[in-house]
């Protein structure tokens, strides 16, 4: 397998930590977002019609999107099972995924800080206040629905699942944009250990061979 | 079932949509989100952490986020499938409705919208540009994946699945905000198609109980 990927890219660390989990070797393309790597025509047009990072190649077969590959990943290599087979926790746990793919992380990504810069030129202080607004708002939801359902060391008890595996990489992010964290408790004891956990560290954004400060 | 939701939101009208190709029926809460209900403690904290709509009560199971709704009716109700069960074409529907539900709704959302007003007191032209870029953006991806894919009247074929269910409310919502869609061939000719289906006619804004203009 081959992963195209950014080293810094939280929909990309995402597939990173499952295909660890799933001990399945993969390739690192990177592919350089900062430069505009994933919107050049050949890229767009043969490989990731998103524009975007990652992309998974599978011999023939390329695929983009993070959820989209990481439920690939768990019908093809069902174990361990990231995405859980009872009715009403695979609900919760996509619920979960959702809030964190869907409501946290696209509002916050490099496209859209961009454009608040260039396009919209507010000042590094409204760009930072946006980033922190939008991550307050959904760690805010994080921890209810922590409150609500989690008792083991992971999000949902003694397995890990895809909410862990969108989880780390947002908590990652927000930390590095200087966000305090120290609100949301349950969030980050599973942060911390996450951190222990072989599949996750491999994953983190400085241990991938793209990785510049 | 009863499904809070607003009329006007593309994630309750995805959710809609699934219920009547389902033959679900369903009891419609109306919950204002632009008067701000979705953020009353009480919806918060016993109907739906993610401080949104929709969210689907089944009995005493209450789910929140449109995909983690609809992959629970897909499990539950299994007819017809809008989630194929073919690990490709699955993956290219997840991938499908990923680039709707992650790249394209979050960063125009209401909640959004009104931060750029309220907050960044940006001007109407800045909003409405903020706006038409990302649908620009993300619909040239959804034509690519079409080109790639789409072969009946459908985004993949002959059967309704999951990638009509989020390309319709997104396009009516695109179409609200005065965006030319017109360069998007693929993409209209599966919006008429559907036009012509009650399960996707029922579903419109106009036709729900708590419609205003």
């Amino acid at each position: 397998m081959k992963l195209h990927s950014f080293f810094n890219s939280s929909t990309s660390y995402r597939v990173r930590i499952a295909l660890n989990l799933k001990g399945i070797s993969f390739e690192t393309l990177p592919v350089n977002i900062r430069t505009g790597e994933h919107r050049a025509s050949a890229y767009v047009t043969d490989v990731n019609p998103s524009a975007a990072v990652p992309a998974l190649i599978d011999d023939d077969f390329g695929l983009g999107q993070s959820l989209a590959i990481i439920d690939y990943l768990d019908q093809k290599f069902p174990e361990p099972r990231l995405i859980p087979e009872a009715i009403e926790k695979r609900a919760r746990v996509l619920e979960f995924a959702s809030l964190i793919a869907c409501d946290i992380h696209p509002v916050n990504n490099l496209r859209i800080l961009k454009y608040l810069d260039q396009v919209l030129e507010v000042s590094p202080e409204q760009k930072s206040a946006w980033y922190r607004h939008w991550v307050a708002e959904g760690m805010a939801g994080v921890e209810r629905m922590l409150d609500r359902n989690n008792t083991g060391p992971w999000c949902f008890g003694e397995q890990v699942t895809l909410a862990d595996v969108c989880l780390i990489p947002q908590i990652a992010n927000a930390l590095r944009m200087d966000c305090d964290l120290s609100a949301y408790k349950r969030s980050m004891r599973i942060f911390e250990h996450a951190g222990r956990h072989p599949a996750f560290a491999a994953a983190e954004p400085a241990k991938q061979p793209d990785y510049s400060k």
